[in-house]
């Protein structure tokens, strides 16, 4: 199992899109470590509190991706297993940023909820973060609790932006994809191209802002194919629990997509009756809201392990 | 402080639509007690697996209500405050109660995103509920985690079904309303008028089919007026958080409102300013998804009490 | 055949909910004519473009009903088939106005949608309406072309504010609801309760800003009862097609109502299989947007009645 | 001015996704006039009533376009204007095709709006389409009316599946682009990179089951590029009316799109007030739906000429 070195100089060109028509950075087997220096979402054009990022962000050439990793033996109909062993920031303090952009977020008119009020203000917060915290103020900090906001598998002939979710991975800004889980792709070209990017420090349900607090970092992951596990939405798995994740508007949409993948992963895998599983769905499934702000919108559906059979 | 028992028979007629057309049931002060007896979403009547809920329900006569109760001395304007004391389970076993209901469900077709499709199959399971558990089947249990799925004040001159979620609180099968926690709704009218009942025994996030373990339950709450603290949608407040409350369709909406109201709270209470209020939140807001079944869905935003200033 | 007045005087009170629970103002009998005078949906509280609406509006107080006409011999599971004969607007001019209202409309963040904007401007135009025309400035002109925004029968036990439109009918402002239609509405009460009001002058597809042009009138309908013919949602017929309404959010919704009422309805009554009502639709369909501003927005869903066998 | 001719042959290779990767097949200069080989959505796969879609059909290879078309001269920040000249249909009869595509249409659960239904049934109809009608059975004829069902300019980096529409163009399916209309698409590379296929023979409001009458044409359409004229969004002009084009989901951003975009459209070039704009759009506007079936959906909002200064 040999271990990579996917370094700003390795990765030299980000990607602002997600698909099959640029070459591979690396190419990796089953089982082999990355160690991926990602860049933050706004590739640290925010450099300071005084900068307004309509000033300095030009779409599409937003939120960077590392990649595409070619994985060897990874074919169509295949999944890619990725563990995130790791994520440390890197760079210079104040090296977290989170902001105010113009018609983007939760709680504002968008270019898809179109309105006819003015943008609220452009707000930059330049923070530091450490692998303890992040220091909001003096009487705020949060704890460092880092996670992928964007990984992707690339489609088979649709190259899609990075700021969007959907059944490849994409932008799902879910804090489950963190150290410890792993996050399931589906395969769908030779070789899978993994993309990733966009770590946050800490993020909170929805990412209301559209922004969280944005990083440098240095992650590792460690990846893996399953052979003929055919998927349709991204999946994930934890010490304790099983996941799907759906991306679409209206949001109801991303929850009916999470939970009736879960109901046929319970159904495949687990030896659920498929009412059944609805039913104890019903009960005891978990749903937490990634982004309410992205092209799609992205809930995880999940259900603790100590409910499946052994 | 007094104690008041509204019991079946001090009930004696339930109600499916919550407005100001009813004389009130009880007459309490604040600070007073009130031990109701709740009867279970379908007044009893899926009394066993044989039954096909659709030949016993009638609409609108499903969900009914306890109350409603007078609250001396609440005015339009103010705010009700319901401390959830306790809830314990009451009836014969099998006392609890799930089933799938032809056309209403978040993974069904219903007569509001009417389509093509034959109704799924009607299921019913009964099922014995303790208070400390649920169980299942001879391999699962679940923990026994009760709360209340509908509670409202009446609003000013409309009467909305007792399905229906909205900003006079309802139908929102939300699991934070448990013991422990205190719910806050507006007054709209003198008095109040308290609707509760649909208790369940436990509900994972979104009630997936629509229909959670309904039992019947002894529910203990205290009620209490905060003068002139006027909400535009539900709180909720316990030991560890604070949360808005939204109920709306598309579901980006309930969650818009929720964390819209969480942001106007801090601003007014805890002295956030309201970009910092709507930027922290990004980093560190909580999202509950109560139901996506009901005529509205409903969202919880909230905040944990260690972020907010003494 | 009787005509009866239901002045201003007679009339008296005018209605914010739609429910059973008022006295009826008339009785009548099917085959009689009503001649209803409404008042506009700011009960004329809007005198001269000085004014800020939020100043003289209070909600629910607004969109005022005439009503409620009992039917002698509707009952549960009838049809209440309206014909609206005529409007004439009244009233002293600029008898018409339209307006901004703050958080209201299509292109504005709303309570429902909730954002952090502050409202749009608040705009008054007060406008000449004659039986031909509403003239805007002296380059624009529109025809005058009227017809009833609300127009409901009672629900069973809800009483649902006169600002929403669902299957009871209501605040539909759908422009086909016009002279020489015939509106259909499901009898769930005995006597059906029939409330309208909120006559527009004329009106966009949408409503976009949420207030068309608002005028007094003088409406004549004539309304019949149709025996077991039970309706789920509302349903429209004029010289030239037929059509199903469907009122929900988000719009997809209500575009799934009425387009499964419709291949229901071409079905029962036109003898059409029912994928091959589905395909036909999908050739020849008409869909008209009612509003997109209300608590629900409105869609109905037509196929011109040259395609329908004799 | 050159006409061009982009017949099957020329094409060669039709394309599903819709980007900058592939190479023009085409080069042509404004005011050029190109006629195109169309082939049907199925590319002809559908062949008799007893296939069934399923088993010819492969995503994502669906939805066939030719193109890429380069038009000298058009730059980013530009427009490029396609005049629909003529649409006719080519091919062995019955070339017209429609059918139920299991988990895709209007009135189904979908990919996107899972649900735990199982396929409505899949049906096939081959129909007979002339230059006059298309024949659905001995008693029914639907008028020829031809439209351009996806029309396209590539985005900067993204490469979209051609079957979902948004501000590039793409699945519209908005049977306004027909013969007699000019489409405007924002050019975002250099050579704007048109492409187009789809061609419906006619369409119902919303292609309720997601498949029009697909055939297989011969269109002439004349480009033209209208310089630093940028759009975010497709428009469309017709001899007596324009209208702004929205995709997005739910369909209530659609709308809000279509309008919010023809407000800013008739305040920039026709010298509207913002707020008047709006107002009289309220009162005027026209509103289309083009499908409730795509990854999108798509409504176009216009507005007559007659109302609009000289």
């Amino acid at each position: 199992m040999a271990t990579h070195y996917l370094t700003e100089e390795v990765q030299n060109k980000y990607h602002y899109t997600v698909g099959p028509y640029v070459s591979p950075v690396l190419r990796v087997r089953p089982g082999d470590t990355i160690v991926v220096e990602t860049r933050d979402a706004f590739e640290g054009r925010i450099t300071h509190e005084g900068i307004k990022p309509s000033q300095v962000l030009e779409y599409p050439y937003v939120n960077p991706q590392n990649g595409p990793v070619y994985v060897e033996g990874a074919e169509p109909g295949d999944c890619l297993a990725v563990r995130i062993d790791s994520i440390k920031p890197r760079g210079p303090q104040p090296r977290g940023t989170t902001c105010l952009v113009p018609y983007f977020g939760g709680l504002t008119a968008t270019d898809l909820t179109a309105m006819l009020h003015d943008p609220l203000p452009e707000i930059v917060r330049k923070l530091e973060v450490t692998e303890e915290h992040v220091t909001w103020n003096t009487r705020l900090k949060f704890p460092y609790k880092p996670f992928i906001g964007t990984i992707s598998t690339s489609p088979r002939i649709d190259s899609i932006g990075a700021l969007t979710p959907g059944n490849h991975g994409g932008n799902m800004d879910l804090p489950d994809i963190c150290p410890g889980a792993t996050i399931y792709l589906p395969v769908r070209i030779e070789g899978a191209l993994l993309y990733l990017g966009d770590c946050h420090a800490t993020q909170g349900d929805g990412e209301l802002c559209g922004v969280a607090i944005e990083h440098p970092t240095r992650t590792t992951i460690t990846v893996d194919v399953r052979k003929q596990w055919t998927l349709s939405w991204p999946r994930l798995e934890s010490d304790t629990f099983i996941m799907s994740i759906g991306s679409a508007r209206p949001m109801e949409d991303a929850a009916r997509i999470a939970y009736a993948d879960l109901v046929k992963w319970l159904v495949a895998d687990y030896g659920f009756d498929k009412w059944d599983a609805y039913l104890v769905l019903t009960q005891i499934g978990r749903a937490r809201l990634g982004n309410m702000v992205d092209p799609n919108y992205t809930i995880g559906a999940g259900i603790a392990k100590t409910y499946l059979p052994e």
